[in-house]
């Protein structure tokens, strides 16, 4: 839960860091090399475009230039907050050009699992998380109650708790209005109805919601459920690799020639490995040096391929490559 | 999530169970043999001793006539919500005879431990459950705040939040009211002040807190934070074996001469084999005959030493001791 002030840190530990590290940031030979190499790239937001409602520096130019030059630009959130339909609004919002299928969340990751596993649709979905879940799974035709609904709701050991016999999946993001009832109710479906689905739309443990403090995650929502059920979820966002198949077919994209840009080495950087695509660490998210360090050093920590201070450090050098093209 | 029908259950899977079992339920002279074998019983209370606020058939008079042989009698919950005294009122009041040194709460394991370890008196704790816990903490001048006087906090992503860098321990049990608030504002101690102790009384999956339903335990409270913080917690109650130390010297028990009585694989078994005691498995609480089967068959499964249905089916065999005896 570290505020982020990137430059005062990174400049703090820049010593200690060129010792321990076994890979620098990248030269601009290096981001040459990136542009000329990957034609899809995957852009984590939170953390990597923007922090709260806050653009990072440079960033919007940086990729103003990638596209210029002809790239792919996708997104890939973790925020099970919101649809994409809402991530397309706050991207254009803050200047960032989009189409509602450049855009994809966790949310989104959810409803996409539920829909290609083939959800039996008299069947219903209840949702610890935000209204965003239940707009994406109104979209592929899944009937889902609680989320925000359900945020005065509190149960009470001196009244017996029903749940709803019919639900086949329970699907859990962050929610900032989790609560026992939440827990509770979620746990019921799980433990009592036969077959019923734990599906997270992740786990992360902390997010920037906003810009100088980090908050829990949906790795509370699904703590406290796995803490009842003692079972694991189905992850459907980062890190887990099925969204990769959604964007390959939609966008005709090969991970041999994509390169997923993050701030978290345990999701964004980790579904990159996982799907088999380049990776490029950028500190201007939870990632600080020390974790980078410690991950480097242990044998089965997450290694990005590249790191950049920010995305936006990108801009000089994309510049220089549209120079060269013309 | 089991609904309680004990007999009902038992009955159904007696001829599976017999012929899976390794070890068949306590004989007559199985049971003669424990008395005979252990001066001091310590007994876990709900779905032992009772189930809610209704006592098991039997179980008061096979307590009393333990008691009549000499028996030591302890009674060790890990239900955190009450302080040592509410539980010697609830005794009481359900014709228990008992004194306040004879039962161990998890509340009071936490407070014990942070005791134990000379927690600095200057830094506080914040807790995450019920007022049992802010007893027990201030029953040995450990200040706190949080528990239920957080119960209509909330967060909001629209202003920032502070915590108080004073505290030193974040005490977590279950928490029927437990908020993303609760679960922010501890996590924000744990991550940001330097050495904070994260200390759960326990991290049962489930209790029955009512006679009829499972209820989400002190497993959703440190499944919650764990989720957020990703380290795991200092557990003070069963399984943990901090409290044997305290029980020897208060009452000169020797673990050889000693049996665990509990409805538990996970906490009351494994609390007595991880301190040296017998342990005897009673059908009335949470492990049904498939989960007993299931450890049983088990390398590494839980194995209670002894099973029977109920530990009021000992009154007749402790009757027929007393007589012996006379």
């Amino acid at each position: 839960m570290t505020v982020v002030a990137a430059d005062a840190a990174v400049s703090q530990v820049d010593a200690a860091a060129a010792a321990a590290s076994t890979r620098p940031r990248c030269s601009t030979e290096d981001m040459l090399q990136l542009l000329q190499d990957y034609d899809c790239w995957v852009f984590d937001l939170d953390g990597t475009i923007w922090r709260g409602n806050e653009v990072i520096e440079g960033v919007l130019e940086a990729l103003e230039l990638l596209r210029k030059l002809g790239k792919k630009v996708l997104f890939m959130t973790n925020n099970s907050m919101k649809s994409r339909g809402s991530y397309l609004d706050k991207c254009l919002q803050v200047g960032l050009p989009a189409h509602v299928d450049d855009i994809y969340c966790s949310s989104y990751s959810a409803a996409a699992y539920l829909d290609s596993i083939g959800f039996d649709r008299s069947k219903k979905a209840y949702v610890v998380g935000e209204r965003g879940i239940m707009q994406e799974l109104a979209a592929v035709g899944i009937e889902s109650f609680g989320g925000p609904d359900d945020n005065e709701k509190r149960a009470s050991f001196s009244s017996e708790m029903l749940h709803d016999t019919q639900v086949g999946a329970v699907v859990c993001g962050v929610d900032p209005n989790l609560s026992y009832y939440k827990v509770q109710y979620a746990s019921m479906c799980l433990l009592l109805n036969p077959g019923c689905l734990f599906i997270a739309t992740n786990t992360d443990a902390r997010g920037h919601f906003t810009p100088n403090l980090e908050w829990a995650g949906a790795g509370a929502t699904v703590g406290a459920i796995k803490g009842v059920v003692e079972r694991d979820p189905i992850v459907t966002g980062k890190p887990s690799p099925f969204l990769m198949q959604d964007i390959a077919a939609k966008h005709n994209v090969q991970p041999a020639k994509s390169i997923m840009v993050g701030d978290r080495l345990d999701t964004d950087i980790l579904w990159g490995l996982n799907t088999g695509m380049a990776t490029l660490l950028v500190m201007t998210g939870v990632t600080d040096e020390q974790l980078l360090v410690a991950q480097r050093g242990s044998s089965n920590g997450v290694k990005p391929h590249f790191v950049m201070d920010s995305f936006g450090d990108l801009r000089r050098v994309a510049q220089q490559a549209l120079q060269q093209q013309k």
